[in-house]
C-alpha cells in the first residue's frame, strides 16, 4: 500500500534560507489552495450534510484582534495538544507549519475540510475526514508557545517574552508528571463537538508530522468555566458550581485590564495576546464524595446546590468574608472563594477555561481517574495565577485534588486577514 | 473531615440470608426513598436550570419490554464501565446492589438526582452533583453480567446461559489487553452529554462500591453508528461512513430475528435480552493517514465522501459483488464491506453501537492512542459476532488496526415496572 506523501497539497517553501518575499507568496499559495480544495475540491463544507443540532452551522469568527477561542463563550468539548519540535526543526519549517495551520485552521473552523478527498487517486486525502458530516460546531483553533520554543534550538532566544518565565515548582506542585507538561507550542481546540475538535487537532498534528511530534494530549468535557453572561455556570466533577465570579465576554474593560498584554510588554508580537496556564488537577472523588455537605460547603465557601455564597444571597452575591456564622467567619479563612478571591490577591483576577476529565481509572487504586483541566488566561501568570495560587497553598481543597500537570504557554494576538499566520509578527522577520 | 456513610439513604437488607418477600419490600423502600429524595429532597430535577441545547430535557423511558440503550437512537457520548465483586460480594448484597442501580437508574434517565444534596448536614450527599443543572440529555443506562459472574463465587453457575461461553481468543486477537477486558458486571451509559453520562457511571458506581469495584472503564464520542433511520450515518476515525446497512430502530423484525433473545435460550431469564460484544479496536491513524485514496476505498469497499459502494449507486444501494471494475471486482474479496455483509456470513446481522474513542498518545510512539470502541448487540454472539469476525480476518483493514480489548455480556430484559430491578428473574429466586 501507498505511503507516498502529498507535496502538491502541501507545498514547501525552497529551503531553508528562502526569501521572505518568496516564502509569503508560497504561504499565500499554500492557504489559497487549501481553500480551493476545501471550497471545489471536497465539493461540500461539512455543514452541508448535517441533520443534528442547532450548534451544527454555527460558526466562530477566524480573524480577529485576539484569537478566537480564550473570550469566545466556552464550547462543551476541548482537545488540546502539546507538540515538541522535532530535532531537524528549523525556522523556515517552523514558518511553513505554521502558515500552514493558519491556513486549515481558517477553513476548518469554517467548518470545512483542510482540502479535497477523492480528486487525487494515488495520494492520501488531504482531510482525514471523520467530521465530514458534521459542522464546525462553533470549533476555535487557539495556538501558542511554550518557553522551550525559545531557547537555543532555533535560535528565537531573543523573542522569548519576560512574562514566558517558566512556572517553575509552586508550593502545591509535588506530584507534577513532567511528560505530561510543557512542550514547544500547543493547539487548543474547541467545540460544541469532541468529534470536530478532534479532527481539527489530528489534521494540524498531520499537516506539521514532519516539524513537530505530539508530546501530551487532552480531552475535556463538560466545560468547567463560563465565559459568557449568556451561559450558566457550569459544575467541576466536585458537583460544584465553579467559576461563579469569572472575567466574560461581556466586560471588555475587565478583559482589556487582565486578559490582553498590552503596552506593557517587552515583545511587540505578543500585544492582544494572552498567557495561557495548563494544570491537570485529579480530583480524589471517591474521598470527596465521603465528605459530608456541610464539610464540602466549608471547603468551597458556597452552598452547594445554588452556589450562593455562604455570606448569603444568591449565587452572584457579593462575598462578605466580615459575616459570621455561630460567632465563627461565615465563609472560612481557608475556603477555595476567599483565598482564590481578587480582594486577597492584589485585585488580580483571571480567565478561566477549564474542561471536566476522565481518563478511565486508575488501575492502581480502582478509583476514577478524573478531575479538572485547569485552563487560565491572563495578562501575566506570574502576577496573576501564580500569586492566586500561592494563596491557595492554604485552600482547605488540596486535600482533595494532585496537581499532576503544569504548563505556561505564550498565545499570540489574533490572525488579522488571510495570509496571516499564528507567530508572524514573531517570526515574519527571520530569515 | 468526616467520611461517614450514608446508611439513611442506601438501606442494606437485613443480611445475607434475607428473606425475599422482606428484601423485595427493602428493595421497593429504597427505590421509592430515593425517588423522593430526587423529586422532592434535592428540590428540583436536573432539568429545571437548563438553558442549554434542544436535548437537555429529553428523556427516554426507562421502562419497557428491553432495556433502553440498545435499539435506542444512538446518542453522542459513552461511557461505559466494567466492574469486579469484591472478594466480599454475596447473592443479596449483589441484590440490593442491582435493585439500587434500578431505582437509581429510574431517576438518573429522568434527568433527576438519585437523592438529596442539602437535607443532612453531617453526611455526604446522596448524589454527586456535578450533573446538577444539566437535563436527561436522553440518558440511558443499560446493565449486563459478564461470564465470570456465572463462577463458582456466587454460586450461581446453573443461572449462566450457553450463550455466554467466553469469546475466547479469535484469529485477530493477538493484542489482547486483558486487564481492560472481561469484568463480572457491566454498566453502559449513554448520553448526548459526555458529563451526564459520566455522572451515571460515577454514582453507580459509588452506589455499589461496597460489592464491586472498577476494573475498567470506557468513554466514547462521535457515535460510530447509526440506530435509526432518522440518524445520518456517522463516520469512524477512518474517515469512512461506517455501518450504513446497520439494524435500525424501526425494522422490529430483523430486530427481533437477530437482536433480541428468544424462546431458543436454555435460560428463561434472558428472554427479551441480547448479547453485547465490546471491542476496543486502536487504529493505526497515522499509517492510514499516509495511504491514498484509491487504496483506502479499496479496503472499505465504500466511497470516503459520499459512502456509496464502490459497485455503483449512493450510499444506500444494494452492494453488487459481480460487478467488475478493469476487469476486477468492483468490491475487492478482502474488502470490508464484502467480508462482514451477510450473504457472506450465512445472513448474519449484529446491531452495532460503537464509537470512537482517543486516549491521547502513545508514549512510547507519539502516535494517537485512538480508534473504534466496538459495541454490537445480538441473539448470539457466537453465531453472529464471531462468525463475521472470523471472516473479518482476512480483512484488508487489519493492516490498520489492532483489537486490545474483548468482552462478552450477557443483557438482561428490560424493566417492567416500578419495583423492578436489573437480573430479578435470574437472581430473585435466589437463595
Amino acid at each position: 500500500m501507498s505511503t507516498t506523501d502529498t507535496p502538491e497539497t502541501h507545498p514547501e517553501p525552497d529551503g531553508p534560507r528562502v526569501d521572505r518575499r518568496r516564502f509569503l507568496a508560497g504561504v499565500g499559495l499554500a492557504g489559497a489552495g487549501l481553500a480551493v480544495g476545501g471550497a471545489a475540491g471536497a465539493g461540500i463544507g461539512y455543514a452541508a450534510a448535517s441533520g443534528g443540532t442547532d450548534t451544527d452551522a454555527e460558526v466562530e469568527p477566524f480573524y480577529g484582534e485576539h484569537q478566537a477561542g480564550i473570550i469566545t463563550r466556552q464550547q462543551n468539548s476541548l482537545v488540546f495538544a502539546a507538540f515538541d519540535l522535532k530535532d531537524s526543526a528549523t525556522v523556515p519549517s517552523v514558518q511553513t507549519m505554521l502558515a500552514r495551520w493558519a491556513a486549515a485552521a481558517s477553513l476548518l473552523t469554517q467548518g470545512k475540510p483542510v482540502g479535497p478527498v477523492e480528486s487525487r487517486p494515488m495520494t492520501p486525502p488531504a482531510d482525514t475526514g471523520e467530521a465530514f458530516d458534521l459542522g464546525a460546531h462553533r470549533l476555535t483553533v487557539t495556538v501558542g508557545f511554550g518557553p522551550t520554543f525559545f531557547d537555543d534550538r532555533l535560535g528565537l532566544q531573543d523573542k522569548r517574552p519576560a512574562a514566558l518565565q517558566p512556572l517553575g515548582q509552586l508550593a502545591t506542585d509535588t506530584t507534577i508528571d513532567p511528560t505530561i507538561s510543557g512542550g514547544d507550542v500547543c493547539v487548543q481546540a474547541c467545540s460544541e463537538d469532541p468529534q470536530v475538535a478532534f479532527h481539527a487537532i489530528r489534521n494540524l498534528a498531520r499537516i506539521g508530522r514532519n516539524v513537530v511530534t505530539l508530546r501530551w494530549l487532552q480531552e475535556g468535557f463538560g466545560r468547567a468555566s463560563a465565559t459568557s453572561t449568556s451561559q450558566v455556570t457550569p459544575r467541576n466533577l466536585f458537583g460544584f458550581k465553579d467559576g461563579t465570579a469569572n472575567i466574560k465576554a461581556e466586560e471588555p474593560a475587565v478583559a482589556g485590564e487582565w486578559v490582553w498584554v498590552g503596552d506593557e510588554t517587552d515583545q511587540d508580537w505578543m500585544k492582544g495576546g494572552s498567557y495561557l496556564v495548563t494544570r491537570k488537577i485529579r480530583m480524589h472523588i471517591e474521598a470527596w464524595d465521603s465528605d459530608d455537605i456541610t464539610d464540602q460547603e466549608r471547603i468551597f465557601g458556597r452552598v452547594k446546590e445554588s452556589g450562593a455564597p455562604l455570606s448569603g444571597g444568591d449565587e452572584f452575591a457579593t462575598l462578605d468574608f466580615t459575616a459570621k456564622t455561630d460567632g465563627q467567619p461565615a465563609i472560612h479563612p481557608f475556603s477555595h472563594v476567599r483565598l482564590a478571591h481578587p480582594d486577597n490577591n492584589g485585585g488580580a483576577q483571571i480567565l478561566r477555561r477549564g474542561y471536566n476529565y476522565t481518563d478511565g481509572i486508575d488501575t492502581r487504586t480502582g478509583t476514577l481517574a478524573a478531575g479538572l483541566f485547569f485552563m487560565a488566561y491572563q495578562k501575566n501568570a506570574h502576577e496573576q495565577f501564580v500569586r492566586i495560587q500561592n494563596n491557595l497553598a492554604q485552600d482547605a481543597m488540596n486535600e482533595y485534588v494532585s496537581p499532576i500537570s503544569s504548563s505556561l504557554w505564550a498565545i499570540g494576538p489574533g490572525l488579522s486577514k488571510i495570509g496571516d499566520w499564528y507567530g508572524k509578527t514573531m517570526l515574519g522577520n527571520t530569515p
